[in-house]
């Protein structure tokens, strides 16, 4: 309850967000070898961005830097998750604004909220043309995100009472369910340990395959934050099969619970495997890769293995809600596409990076639905839903159909609205489905092989709402919408 | 709990089930004297029909007759209940069958399944052409079918514990919660007095405004029922405004609760004003009605009286769940028809015989996400969702949403198989939610101008199906196939 707690510590809040706005004007200067490297035009842009966000920064931090406080309030929790993606986007799109002509700030907002929530949505039509340098910040855009995400749904939402993860909390090392805990630097440490190692060694086996390092580290980044944005027009649909394989495994590695990469490293592979959501995902991956292989066999467009490797690359890109394409899907036949657009509601495991309702969310519901039948059979009986053999409380399972329920009618008004712009039932909900569960194309008009572009300007900032809510698990969000969370 | 319970009797089921064959037998029997005033060929095929029907109901039933008992089990219940809407279907598709020629018996089935589920989808083009008889006979099935779920929702489901119904019990007369009461016997003749009271108040008004004898009563069977099979080939677009409103008010009617009716007759006014379910279904019709009037008058195509008009019967016959077209939606601006299709899954109220999800669930769905905002801000507080002033039970809502749940996996599910036969996304899509809503129309190449029967025979099966579990509630079709249910 918050009403003996004390006053909202605004200013604390612009504390660290100073301090996060001076850690990204860093990243941005890390962009610079690249654009000298190449030469390239976004050197002055890349430079001119990170000083007005440092500056924003050192402002922010130096104004407020008395207010320093070792405890952090739940309401400043909420506060500061929301507000640290949104100032990362406002000022991670100057460098995009400052670089780009006739970039409108709306787009360069779009292009880095896409960046931030690891979307991979873009409104860029020739990414070709854009200087390497700003090419590499968009794709450290991803990476940051990913990170981000971590640290957020391992370590910060659980203590929130939101986010799947909640339901692991004894098993991550590091969560206890009171307060913020010491142990969390730990934690976030350990698994950014691993997230690290990861993209580098995914970096190295794309640079075995013939990529240079500037394209082996962007798609990298874009890859295990299950972002989707990529350095070539046509994505991954210009690389060889041994890339796409390599980008496969590791987006399928990105979009599993990173607490099961630690188990790995530590050798306890029972324990990944006897992973409920682990299980479903590997079904939810392979199932649908087999139905379409078979659609595309059928066809007769594509040989054996050809059918085989787009498929699985579209199914795990989309089920880990990543967005690389490897191939135009809406040409596929009509049923083998709206498998994909199905998978677009499904997501990534709880504590991947992965967006979208999440797997152990729709393995609850369907347990919960199951035993449904079986409590009308015996009204008397009391039926638990297990997980990993555990028995899940009622409250837990409400606040999954909570979420369920918000994030479906958030889609359907989020459609209407675009609707609303003259825009077309498929492109719409194909839009607002891939925004919400931050994967990057979707169906009709902003498909794979299009972009947002064409989308009226309110239309681009609702879409970027849809994407910062899907990406920060709605209720962060939507509580500070509710007036009783400003009732001090 | 079921194992200290008897052995399954079956030979009672089918004993009730020759009952029921019987009746129907005599409903085609009531068509003959429409054949003989218009002099039509189905004289023959309606008779052949109820002969079949006849000698098969009387068979069933001579057979079993030693089988009688005075009270039924639950399992027994369940199972009566999914199939009294098959047989039925099965028997009063004769009369189609042989009364047109070349018409398939799949046609045949899926009209009249259409027309016992209250659903209203037709595979015929030229309706027109077809004999009064068979017409009759045709919106007659929706009678029987409203009649059904009448008798079902009010009395029969809560027992079974399915259905909007049982948050009322306690409000409905003769309810109790136990066992089949000999007060439900009183309950379905009350609740049948309204709904036989209501068709013929609206027969007479329709004949006011013009309409002969004959087609007054297909549409009051098929308004009441919220059928919405009509006589004409276009529907309601050839009726005047005066018999437009007349069907809008008793569309509205039927989509409401009956209970409300009762309290109507003994002028209780408050008791009806104070219900929640029925504020929120004014609310769902008089929002979007505003919107879609103002759309339409900004078109520009119609005036304001005609843009009220078309939003006000459009809103009230999709949200009701009845189906009559009074203008092509398809051609409105696409947010004003995809305004249609999110109101495709409302649904009319609970113990109305509207189908759909039923707008108390979606009361209840909504208050419980709002609230479960504030359960996340005052973790420890015990706050529950609130129906008329009373507190619901945690275990309705899990019910409520185990319903909705399964209600859009089968959604889901029904389009990727629709899908499957090469139709697109759009047509696949509406024939579902329109199928399982028990609504008529859909979008698409199911919009309302079109019909249904150029779909291959098995999407005609499925969507039988579909009609079949989203009029029983889901759950009293669905529990038939969980194997805990047959174990005795």
């Amino acid at each position: 309850m918050f009403k003996s707690e004390r006053i909202f510590h605004h200013r604390l809040i612009m504390y660290i967000l100073g301090l996060l706005l001076l850690i990204e004007a860093a990243a941005m200067l890390s962009c610079l070898p690249v654009s000298i490297w190449y030469n390239d035009s976004a050197f002055i842009p890349l430079l001119l961005g990170s000083g007005v966000t440092a500056l924003s920064g050192f402002l922010l931090w130096f104004v407020n830097r008395n207010f320093k406080r070792e405890n952090l309030g739940k309401r400043e929790g909420y506060v500061i998750v929301s507000f640290s993606w949104i100032i990362f986007s406002l000022f991670g799109a100057l460098p995009f604004f400052f670089s780009v002509s006739d970039l409108s700030f709306t787009d360069a907002f779009f292009e880095t909220m896409s960046g931030f929530t690891t979307t991979g949505a873009t409104i860029f039509s020739d990414i070709e043309s854009l200087p390497e340098g700003l090419l590499y910040w968009r794709a450290l855009t991803h990476w940051l995100g990913g990170m981000g995400i971590i640290v957020l749904s391992l370590a910060i939402l659980p203590l929130l009472g939101i986010g799947g993860m909640q339901l692991f909390a004894a098993e991550v090392p590091g969560i206890t369910k009171d307060k913020l805990h010491p142990r969390i630097k730990e934690t976030a440490k350990r698994l950014w340990g691993i997230y690290i190692l990861l993209t580098f060694l995914q970096a190295i086996l794309l640079m075995l395959g013939g990529m240079n390092l500037y394209e082996s580290l962007c798609h990298a980044y874009a890859t295990m934050a299950t972002g989707g944005f990529s350095t070539r027009n046509e994505g991954m649909m210009e690389f060889s099969p041994y890339i796409q394989y390599v980008v496969i495994v590791f987006m399928f590695l990105a979009g599993a619970n990173f607490t099961l990469h630690y188990w790995l490293l530590k050798g306890k592979l029972k324990t990944i495997w006897k992973n409920d959501e682990f299980r479903f995902y590997l079904t939810l991956v392979l199932l649908p890769t087999m139905l379409i292989t078979i659609g595309l066999i059928n066809q007769g467009f594509f040989g054996v293995e050809s059918s085989f490797r787009k498929a699985l690359f579209q199914v795990v890109s989309i089920i880990t809600t990543t967005g690389f394409v490897s191939d135009n899907y809406l040409l596929w036949p009509g049923s083998m596409w709206f498998i994909l657009f199905l998978l677009m509601f499904v997501g990534g495991s709880a504590g991947s990076t992965g967006g979208g309702v999440k797997i152990v969310r729709h393995l609850l519901l369907l347990r919960n639905s199951r035993l449904e039948l079986r409590r009308l059979i015996h009204p008397m009986a009391v039926i638990p839903v297990r997980l990993n053999g555990k028995a899940v409380s009622e409250n837990v399972i409400f606040k999954v159909t909570a979420f369920f329920l918000i994030y479906i009618f958030s889609v359907a008004i989020g459609t209407f609205m675009i609707t609303l712009f003259g825009i077309d039932f498929e492109t719409s909900i194909g839009a607002v489905t891939s925004a919400i569960g931050n994967i990057g194309p979707g169906i009709g008009l902003v498909g794979p092989i299009y972009n947002f572009s064409f989308l009226p300007d309110i239309a681009k900032w609702l879409l970027s709402f849809l994407m910062l809510i899907g990406r920060l698990e709605l209720f962060t969000v939507l509580i500070l919408f509710s007036p009783s969370f400003w009732k001090s």
